[in-house]
């Protein structure tokens, strides 16, 4: 029987989402062989992670100062604000290096289904930054759901007298997608928005 | 750009087995979104593991003591030794509580192709166990692989002039397992291993 200690760490590490039980008590061996090159480091690293990230308190991004070492850049364009669901959402935008604006972490999407509604959402923040002036346009990147239109219209509604153009990312076909495997959804769009060559 | 304290967390997180880059990332955001709950505890119990666990010196087990919670259970058989690769095994077997005795992990297998020679595994602390009287049967629960049979050859060779008996685990088709779906060798195993009823 492994000991109290393996069992709460296997427990904890099968809280990890793509790891489950089994997975976890695998993650928890490997750990264990290897000691001083992972086991204490990733020990650190979390123990780090615990106290110094926090949320930027302008844009809800995740980072070890506030604000942000995004807001806090004076190279990027503060006059466009980009909303995202979550920060996983900020990160891809980031690492495709197309945007050089603002952010905005809304924290989460309209869902009735899952009880959250527009008082779980940061719009209130969202509102506050317009109200501040010098933003122009606010695009909405949230998900291509019901859920997540859903809560483009409901924030587009919101900022309707802010006085900033608010426009959405585009539908169409993923670069790299082949039509046949496409719904027909994404196929009505591409071809409803679709540009002269 | 995720903070530095960030980027290490993703790739130390990457190293674990089932995770990727990407999972990694998600399971970062996972944990800084969930603090108190899970970031603050996760840290403790990995420097908790850190600290405390150790192998048992006798058998090779993981525990937080030396000699392990079996090896020190007065309650198990001692003349029953079975040799596993990992302490992987060694859990497994001792969730199917099918087995009374006690255990010696040898820490691998021998393998040409990965360069693990006979010098690699805990041999000698086998042979050393089986000098000191008392084991009467020493079971070979290895892997029903090329490496795991090499192996088991190889020790119970070593085992010859010990004045044990040496015996393995059985082959034949896995409880549950449907017949059409097995591979051949594991058929002629469990044919020739047949047994009245």
């Amino acid at each position: 029987m492994p000991g109290t200690e393996i069992d709460r760490l296997i427990q904890l590490l099968a809280k990890l989402p793509g790891l489950g039980p089994r997975s976890a008590r695998r993650a928890a061996l490997h750990l264990m062989k290897r000691r001083e090159t992972l086991l204490g480091p990733l020990a650190e690293a979390l123990a780090g992670a615990a106290r110094a990230i926090c949320n930027c308190s302008r844009c809800g991004n995740l980072d070890v100062r506030d604000p942000c070492a995004i807001c806090a850049d004076p190279e990027r364009d503060g006059s466009v604000v980009c909303v995202v669901e979550e920060v996983a959402d900020l990160w891809a935008i980031e690492r495709s290096a197309a945007f050089p604006g603002l952010y905005h972490v809304l924290g989460g999407r309209l869902s009735a289904l899952d009880g959250v509604g527009p008082e779980d959402l940061n719009v209130a923040g969202l509102t506050a930054r317009l109200g501040e002036g010098g933003t122009k346009e606010v695009i909405l990147a949230l998900s291509a759901t019901v859920d997540g239109q859903t809560t483009a219209h409901y924030i587009s509604d919101r900022l309707k007298d802010a006085g900033v153009t608010v426009s959405r990312l585009a539908h169409g076909v993923p670069v790299g997608g082949e039509l046949d495997y496409l719904d027909d959804g994404t196929l009505t769009a591409a071809l409803k928005a679709r540009r002269p060559l």
